[in-house]
């Protein structure tokens, strides 16, 4: 649907494209057609197709993958690459060519500033990378976004233990009731008592970024198998008029503002 | 650096490295030795290598075509195709294996959950995707990725207005004082009386992610010309004690906790 878009868009319509393949079949009308498909690839990008290849991974194996490379990359890129390098291996392109490591920005809700938890973040870009854009075929992806944020807000975290822990105490674990590293984090903070500099406040990032890539491959392993069913019910826009979390009384107290909604 | 590193944990240390460049030249050993790199190479990913070829652009252009990329892909994508679309026409890889429409999934703040501004998701992955992750030798990215955050928060917003405006009546402007989306887009809303579904709106949203890529472009322009100085002043981590936004009080009031503090 995508690329006859783009191509309706260059002038070259789906009719010219059938005339072209149908009634002139040798040498010149050939390689014009391929000049024009290899014109409209190169705008369209190559890697911008969709689904990408997916073989199913092994949940925990993941985990301990986002364990370990959070304290190389941290939370965001360690949720990415746990998926991606294991894919490298089994599929290659176009796994390969994805720059995972330029998503270390991703950390403590985007270089520090405590929004999106990275290991949201990296679980939504992982999903929407493997089965594409919901404007191009398939709404899985964005689903699996909502419900990787949706489940992070209401799980006891961190979910998962690794099998070598850096951190040997065990540690206290909260729940968000928001997919914020601010809120998250905060609270665990708050119900724990260690500083953000602490070992125990960075091994449980790493810890909440394996929870994330364990659920992330479950979801994704199931809609490999075509048995993916979206469990998400938060709906902001529809309910709130307003792109929102599911907390407003968290921020706003008893005072929840009123979005100016259309005219029924 | 970073490329050692990972030689190193491979067993491939920088001195074997140099003694089978230095005192082996001919055929077999070199041929091994560019097997070993062809593996390095692949493990890493052939586009983490930074920063990427970079070729000035023009804001004003680019803010047009984030303009319009708003009503194909939304905020976030927009930002991000509104740059990579005409590098892989300047430049071509890695820009062509890049896949922007992956980015749908940044709109509403996150598939409308309201966290993160897709206009500021959309410029942190290009600044970090051109001049690459702190832990690869530079850190003018992350410091770009903060200077939009504050830019955006400060600015009264839409900033650009485009040549040819789908919605030609004037657009109230506000001041966010966030980054996030349900933060940005719910003072304008609230200042301008349109509900969110409105032509208005959305009118805003791609002027945003316009007014955006703009200055996005400013910041890599001087970078390229390596006259970039970082200006944000917000260190929530070292002022806090936790990653945070800069407006404590909009959601805690007069009750803003503190986090639990390093022993000094």
């Amino acid at each position: 649907m995508k690329s006859e878009e783009n191509m309706e868009s260059k002038g070259v319509s789906r009719r010219q494209m059938m005339i072209g393949t149908g009634v002139l079949a040798a040498g010149a009308a050939m390689a014009h057609l391929g000049g024009l498909l290899k014109t409209v690839e190169a705008k369209e990008g190559p890697t911008e197709k969709w689904p990408w290849p997916y073989e199913k991974l092994d949940p925990a194996k993941t985990a301990e993958i986002a364990y370990e490379e959070w304290y190389r990359v941290f939370c965001g890129a360690a949720v990415i690459n746990s998926v991606v390098s294991q894919l490298r291996e089994k599929v290659g392109e176009p796994y390969t060519s994805f720059p995972v490591d330029s998503f270390v920005f991703l950390e403590g809700g985007m270089v520090g500033w405590g929004m999106t938890c990275g290991s949201n973040t990296g679980a939504a870009i992982i999903a929407n990378l493997i089965i594409g854009p919901r404007i191009a075929g398939s709404t899985a992806g964005h689903q699996i976004s909502e419900d990787m944020f949706q489940w992070y807000s209401e799980a006891s975290m961190p979910v998962f233990v690794p099998k070598n822990p850096k951190v040997t105490t065990e540690l206290v674990k909260t729940t968000a009731d928001s997919p914020l590293c601010h809120v998250s984090v905060g609270k665990w903070m708050k119900a724990s008592g260690f500083p953000i500099g602490s070992p125990e406040r960075k091994d449980r990032c790493a810890r909440v970024a394996a929870s994330n890539a364990y659920h992330l491959v479950e979801l994704l392993n199931a809609w490999k198998d075509g048995k993916y069913e979206p469990t998400s019910s938060h709906a902001p826009v529809k309910e709130y008029g307003i792109t929102a979390q599911m907390n407003c009384m968290e921020c706003h107290g008893d005072d929840v503002p009123a979005a100016p909604m259309a005219k029924k």
